[in-house]
């Protein structure tokens, strides 16, 4: 295996990325002046060192100048602390805060839980959670939104949250809730499926 | 123009249907025998004779040895006479009764009214409507859902439907309700658009 | 099962048509006028009446006011007597007349011969051909072209075609070809199979 | 703009893809850890040290230890010297060469010459195949194929390099062929252009 093959496998690694298009990333490489890859891999390189995860919501974020390694939503002091939102990745965190309706705090698990896996616990930050919710729970803290997406392994995991939470949600008294079901933009009433019927109608409004 | 171009022709104004397919179609119809056709042409003849429009919520249904013209739904006395769910197209209606979770009355609009449309009462049973809903105000009726997809035009006829039974509304005191928005089966929170997301926080529960 | 049920059952058997659009089309039916439903049933049942199958080729064509029971291309006085191309279906002799490049005549085999079949002389008119072939190959016919698409199914009943016109081709003295194959319009070369670039570079010119 | 944001826009210039699978591909870079990235970047580094372009064909390959800046095709003693195919890019040479049924030469352009270009010689590898060219007709070479895809802009490149050639192919009496049209795998004669179906009848055997 020569550059060429070993680099197609790595591409191959990437989310949704198949053998044809790997290798065109390589030639793509290929064709790149020396300025381009070095901005690559300097960026690449630098990711490891300038992004760092936020001891709070365990979020990715670039380190700057700040001195506590908290993210800046997390460091804010506009936000409001009495919720709590669980997300599984980054990208969800990203996309909430760019629907600018949310002004609560965030945790990241860092992904979700496969149904039945024997070590849940390895697959999401799971003790930083539960540290993360005592430490706000003894200050202001009243209520905790699951943010997932509507799928069993998103679903799955929010049940193995909230059994996990449960010591905490009982000590401290905190609400927990779900993301609203119902119709979403774009969704045809002739093609929903009896879940999203049932949830629009009891959400009715 | 023979008749296989004909046919084609007429096949070209059904839903979703190019000429390659409807002209598979008639090379389909070619190769049936006598009897297919013949069970063909007389269930399309037949619809106009069996299946009659209900006089209460102006569905389709077949008419059967009933006397009176009203649909199985409008006709049964064990619905929730206190609750009519307004809907677009019988489609949408038969999806919503597959759920088993709406045990009220329906009325179906025939359609939606385009934006800026100059006669939209021509495009939907709108005097129908306020006919079927002032009937049913002065017995039980209390809550009126608008059932429709979440679209544009879907937004922008229920809107037109508010206005239209407003007089209605304020005489009878009845109490519009909209189906529940949020995020439906298979939603991916890393994909979903700010309206979502808000209806989804604003409904969390 | 009611008027509607029964007629979505028959749109459900059209070629490529799924439950949920065969339904469709049956509430379309219900909204056209009485006028749209007549033409349309007095069209499929012309079909039967107006179109007959030629008796040399077995095409499917409008019978008008001819006496002899030829298509078009057959009872042609301008076509070249010299070549036969056998095609599997009417849709694909349209094609195939639509670009205008060949002026022989035709057989429609009327479908392709499902590999491993056990009465392929069911699924294909053989011994039509049969007859056609010998009456022709006794006036000017020197050559047959298999004018089949490129897929296991095709290239079986190809084999099957040519094993079963074989004493046909021995006693007249028949050249028997195939269309050529290489690349097509819109071949990627990148992305081409081995077949294709084997052929491409055998036929190139 | 911090480093997640650097990184997604240079992976937005990534063939096919868009702004959402850039950034995807940095969060999954984020949960990488040390060696996976070191690799990734050494590797990436690598392919402008290792990866040579070949001075005769001007494909890209491992340099190796080789003395000669030649690549393993254009060194070998098995290759036919009689004939030259050109092609567009290193993937179409890489899918000819799986296929197994050429055994000559090759030349990569190194791209195609989009339609009305204004320096067209600055697309491709245009002075570096005529002195190849010219150099191989000297020699043994006696055809040269143009093997591109079949489309406007390869179709365009091949005009322009045969116009480009001209004086050679005079002076050598090279012989100027195409990669054979037709049929390819999987084509549908229901649905083949005019263009397939006029070739696959001229090229039939």
């Amino acid at each position: 295996m020569d550059s060429i093959d070993k680099l197609t496998e790595i591409f191959k690694s990437f989310p949704g990325i198949g053998p044809r298009q790997a290798k065109r990333f390589v030639y793509f490489l290929l064709t790149r002046n020396r300025n381009y890859l070095r901005e690559f891999t300097s960026l690449v390189n630098e990711l490891q060192n300038e992004i760092i995860i936020c001891q709070e919501c365990f979020r990715y974020f670039t380190k700057g100048k700040q001195v506590t390694p908290l993210c800046d939503i997390c460091g804010s002091k506009n936000r409001d602390e009495n919720v709590l939102m669980i997300v599984a990745r980054d990208i969800d965190l990203e996309n909430i805060e760019k629907s600018h309706y949310f002004n609560g705090k965030y945790f990241v698990l860092g992904g979700t839980v496969p149904i039945l896996d024997k070590n849940p616990e390895t697959k999401i930050h799971l003790n930083e959670l539960l540290k993360t919710v005592e430490k706000k729970a003894e200050k202001e803290l009243k209520e905790i939104i699951l943010g997932f997406s509507v799928n069993p392994e998103s679903e799955y995991t929010a049940d193995f949250i909230i059994q996990a939470l449960n010591p905490l949600i009982t000590k401290y008294n905190l609400k927990i809730s779900h993301l609203g079901r119902g119709l979403s933009t774009g969704t045809e009433l002739e093609y929903s499926d009896t879940d999203t019927i049932k949830n629009a109608l009891k959400n009715r409004s």
